[in-house]
């Protein structure tokens, strides 16, 4: 079963419905009369990381996975709690250290702090994070609107191609390597882009899944369709060189995931708007399609203007 | 090193020194100027319960276990978030529909809702309960005064015999085996004393380690000793009768945790108070002991006067 099937199916009755909280189909609670924010995602060694050969950046990956959540939701993060099971050694006195570290590098970076949390034993490593901010609103899922431009901040892809990496599957120079794994490790969140938001999201989601699978998770309650440009969609000049040279196709590295960029919509009209946020702020933000009825079916263009047609969205969680 | 060492020596200096909010070595996070209580606690499977045979009564034991760190410190819960990492066995449809019902009783028991969480995959079992409250105050840790008498609600021990009758330890008739079981996975926790704790307690914690293991936490920054006689600890009729009949020693069952009970200080002048309170809430509350200066040692005094010493004062997570 897929996650929001399990939600659905056993969970959602569970939720007390009344316009104050979001329903669990949302990156975050929000719990409008005390303005309260709340994210939880538990990480996986081997699943959500790829192993603690390096505590510091898998640290630093989950914290901003975890806080991602509620940037993307217009919202500021204030504080997290972190709970970790594992074993001596992924605890061990140098880790530990390594991961205090990490943490205090992350807090100074994001302004949030440390307010509590567990470790235990376990034979299996894993984390999970719960993250809290505050506001008065923030931006929903579903809340898209007919016509919306879709952006997206930032580059896609970069994390997958690190991931690929350090799994050994994708060879290149040990310039690059480092700048692909660099990406997976460490991606860039945009803090100072998370209020002005607010003045122009009609709704918005990070890119944790997938361009693709978050997409359709930002909509998946309207009846709406879209439509993408791949050519707009934005990656790096490293990833395009990379591309060319093992002939890879750009749509297979864009619909993976663990991007953590925003992808948003807005009315055409923010247009100038938005541009200009992003050239004070030193932030790319692409226009990459538009919110069509459903009328007609989602489509992603290429650069002939060729409809195309992708194997996988991403990733879902499935049991 | 245990918990506390890990937490002051690595983790400690991550957060906020202010007055506003807990420091890490108290079981809830309270930023007062939000009014906000927060306790992110994980539960794994062989730690922190036996296993995962009967889900149903797994789950109730690990929401009450969060939600008795917010209420022994004078808050009701008001929601919670479950984060669960396990297999396809343990997540199974039938699993899954057992777990929603046990979590919608539990609901309704003690007025808290379901705001989100996470499943993963992981070939082990483990969960993450994130439960938050909202309060103008709360009882502290490190707050007990010289003199106070300390409480404790309910009877302690029962847990612990539950635990080791399902570990095939100890052997009963199966109507007592029936009723320690019950008290292993179902503590019953004191939400309408909540409230009142506020007015008479100047400090608390729940039993989750141990009689002597929390007292200790509960006065581990103050240079204060205890005094508690063993006589005035309170167990069932059903541990009375199992431990004469098995020649079992009452310290060693009262000391192990799990209890879930309310171990707090207060005032000699409250005892008054503090009896009518238990009578029209037909709450036990137990006078076992008074909080001494730290010129003397921590004593337990046996029904004979003699002072004894005991071996383990309970459980510590160690890594």
């Amino acid at each position: 079963m897929h996650e929001f099937q399990i939600i659905n199916k056993f969970f959602l009755q569970l939720s007390k419905k009344n316009k104050s909280s979001l329903n669990l189909n949302d990156d975050v609670f929000f719990d409008k009369s005390k303005k309260l924010v709340v994210s939880v995602d538990t990480y996986i060694e081997g699943i959500h990381f790829i192993n603690f050969k390096k505590p510091d950046l898998v640290i630093k990956k989950i914290i901003r996975s975890s806080i991602s959540d509620i940037i993307c939701k217009g919202v500021k993060p204030k504080y997290y709690f972190i709970s970790g099971s594992g074993d001596k050694r992924s605890f061990s006195s140098f880790n530990l250290k390594k991961i205090s570290k990490s943490l205090k590098q992350e807090q100074n970076k994001y302004n949030i702090f440390l307010c509590g949390g567990d470790t235990v034993y376990s034979n299996k490593l894993s984390f999970t994070v719960t993250s809290i901010g505050f506001s008065q609103k923030i931006i929903l899922r579903n809340n898209a609107k007919i016509n919306d431009d879709i952006y997206v901040t930032g580059n896609l892809g970069d994390s997958f191609t690190g991931l690929n990496i350090l799994k050994k599957k994708i060879s290149t120079s040990s310039y690059l390597k480092k700048y692909f794994i660099n990406k997976y490790y460490l991606p860039n969140l945009h803090l100072n882009l998370s209020n002005k938001l607010l003045t122009f999201a009609h709704s918005s989601i990070d890119i944790s899944d997938g361009l693709f699978s978050d997409l359709e998770k930002l909509i998946n309650k309207q009846k709406f369709s879209y439509k993408i440009y791949l050519d707009n969609v934005p990656i790096s000049t490293n990833l395009k060189k990379l591309l060319i040279k093992k002939k890879l196709n750009k749509i297979s590295f864009i619909s993976q995931g663990d991007d953590y960029q925003i992808l948003f919509t807005a009315n055409s009209s923010k247009s100038r708007i938005i541009n200009k946020i992003s050239k004070s702020l030193g932030i790319k933000i692409s226009k990459i399609g538009k919110i069509c009825s459903n009328m007609q079916k989602s489509q992603i263009i290429d650069q002939k203007g060729n409809k195309i047609a992708i194997k996988t969205k991403g990733y879902f969680h499935r049991f």
